[in-house]
């Protein structure tokens, strides 16, 4: 485990199993990790449940600040509807520097809507991408986006080769990554529009962190990670791929003993720390998913990054942040 | 094994292990069924290889039609450039009653161009869709379309959800299918565009085979198959879950007992029994698809299909050919 304190802001309301999951995951998290502070956000009756097994010397690095409503998938992306849910309650405590990070395990759609209005997003940045890491044989493969958007385009997923370059580089140390992007074969011309267009596209952008662009590959590679160390998609197909590839684990017997598809992800284009757990999360994901935050704070993963996207090679800096609409 | 004869075209040059490969599995599944005839389509030294291990008393049941050239994926779509290709002539020996169906495990792009120009589509099909069949838990979970076409439209995912609850009830005898749609969330709303406009249809769709449209499902029931019995989704998205699920179970340390992902698909929408094997076919995964072949015909799958789509109930038998453009 890396050093320094990490706080993480924990929405006691989010996943389907809230709050006891989520309190179970945060005491594994918490007794995992003797630099981790917690700041519980929820009803004080459900935190009540963590602060009663806590030792009295550990007590220091538990904070409960009161929230009653959980985000909902029907929150409006405006500031005017900004109602206290634990989550957007969450994302200010990163805000006015009471938290390093946020995890959730509620609507995904919530959680994003809460950290980019609160956090402000990167600039460029339209939508945010949740970015998953596979343990594949050889090595993390880093799969994005599963699903902080939904609609494929060429511009999109240009930008998500150079999020996921970095994010690879600088969460997992992997030197020099290999980028590719999903298709249906390897030849070029296979695909669909946005697969078609970003291809030479990509051939041709310059990426952070020594990345290289090893073109096509396919739906094998994301579990193996043989060809490449970063796999671009759309959100709409990373999210069913990584649920399939789930659900296949789970007909073979359970996950290869290196680990399965992972239950938490990261939030990448907004101005904050943010890990997305699986809404139907087990305490176990939770823990995970706070491990994640704590770890992406300690690397200071999100500056790290955004810097990077704002200095890539080879394009002017006073442009590169303008996003052409696709 | 169902009876009757079954008369199956074999394109020998097909795939990345051609012609090795498709001679071992067509030699697998012609000693598996006494009741099968091949009609092996490529050089007639490789199709030598096969001949020259058959007992003499096996010999009528094998024919050999010469072609030189294999199906290229930048075979165009137009007759004045039909070369004489074997995967095109195979689709010829189904034109001309030569053969009930055929089998190939070249370039997917090719067969289908060949099989719609000779012959010909299903009334109101612009792009035939490929099926491939899982054995999940509960029983096999039709997915479709796993690279037929690449563009996902409302129009084209109703038309699917037609297509795989008529294939699930005639191929797979499945009593009243449950249909879903592949999305990203179970709860109405979830989705991309074509997804978020299909569901709403899909709902007021009448679906032939006592068929029933149970909403949006995701990944995970393609394998676990516990939601539905058929899985609605684009070429290009089935496409890649189909390569990631093997994926997973190679990283799993193989496939579960009751088998893999399928490396064979069904062709739908031309008019025609058409088998279109993975391009990295082993033997057996040949030899799984001229098995697929006989069955689908032996079934009389293709008319029965196409016959169950050209009468759905509710609809105008007029008018419901006419495709709407998306």
């Amino acid at each position: 485990m890396e050093p320094g304190t990490a706080r993480i802001a924990v929405d006691l309301l989010g996943g389907d199993g809230a709050p006891a999951v989520v309190v179970d995951g945060a005491l594994r998290a918490f007794n995992a990790d003797p630099h981790l502070h917690l700041l519980l956000i929820g009803p004080p009756e459900a935190a009540g449940g963590f602060l009663d097994v806590l030792p009295p010397a550990a007590r220091h690095r538990v904070t409960v600040r009161p929230a009653w409503a959980a985000g909902s998938v029907h929150d409006q992306p405006v500031r005017a509807s900004l109602a206290e849910t634990t989550v957007r309650a969450a994302a200010a405590a990163i805000a006015d520097g009471t938290a390093d990070a946020l995890v959730s395990a509620g609507d995904t759609g919530a959680t994003v809507t809460a950290a980019a209005l609160v956090l402000g997003r990167w600039p460029g940045v339209r939508r945010p991408a949740l970015v998953a890491t596979m343990p594949a044989i050889k090595g993390p493969v880093v799969l994005l986006d599963v699903g902080g958007s939904v609609e494929a385009s060429a511009t999109t997923l240009s930008r998500h080769a150079a999020l996921g370059a970095a994010y690879a580089a600088v969460a997992h140390a992997v030197p020099r990554p290999r980028v590719g992007l999903l298709s249906i074969g390897t030849e070029t011309g296979k695909g669909d529009r946005a697969r078609r267009a970003a291809d030479p596209a990509l051939a041709d952008q310059p990426l952070p962190c020594d990345a290289r662009y090893v073109g096509l590959v396919e739906g094998y590679d994301i579990a193996l990670g043989e060809r490449c160390d970063v796999v671009v998609t759309d959100g709409f197909t990373g999210n069913v791929l990584l649920k399939a590839i789930e659900g296949a684990y789970a007909m073979a017997g359970g996950p290869p003993a290196n680990g399965g598809a992972p239950r938490a992800a990261a939030l990448l284009g907004v101005a904050g720390t943010v890990v997305v757990c699986h809404g139907a999360a087990r305490a176990d994901d939770v823990a995970s998913g706070i491990a994640l935050a704590a770890h992406l704070h300690r690397r200071r993963a999100a500056t790290a990054i955004s810097t990077l996207l704002a200095v890539e090679p080879g394009r002017n800096h006073h442009t590169n942040n303008t996003e052409v609409t696709a």
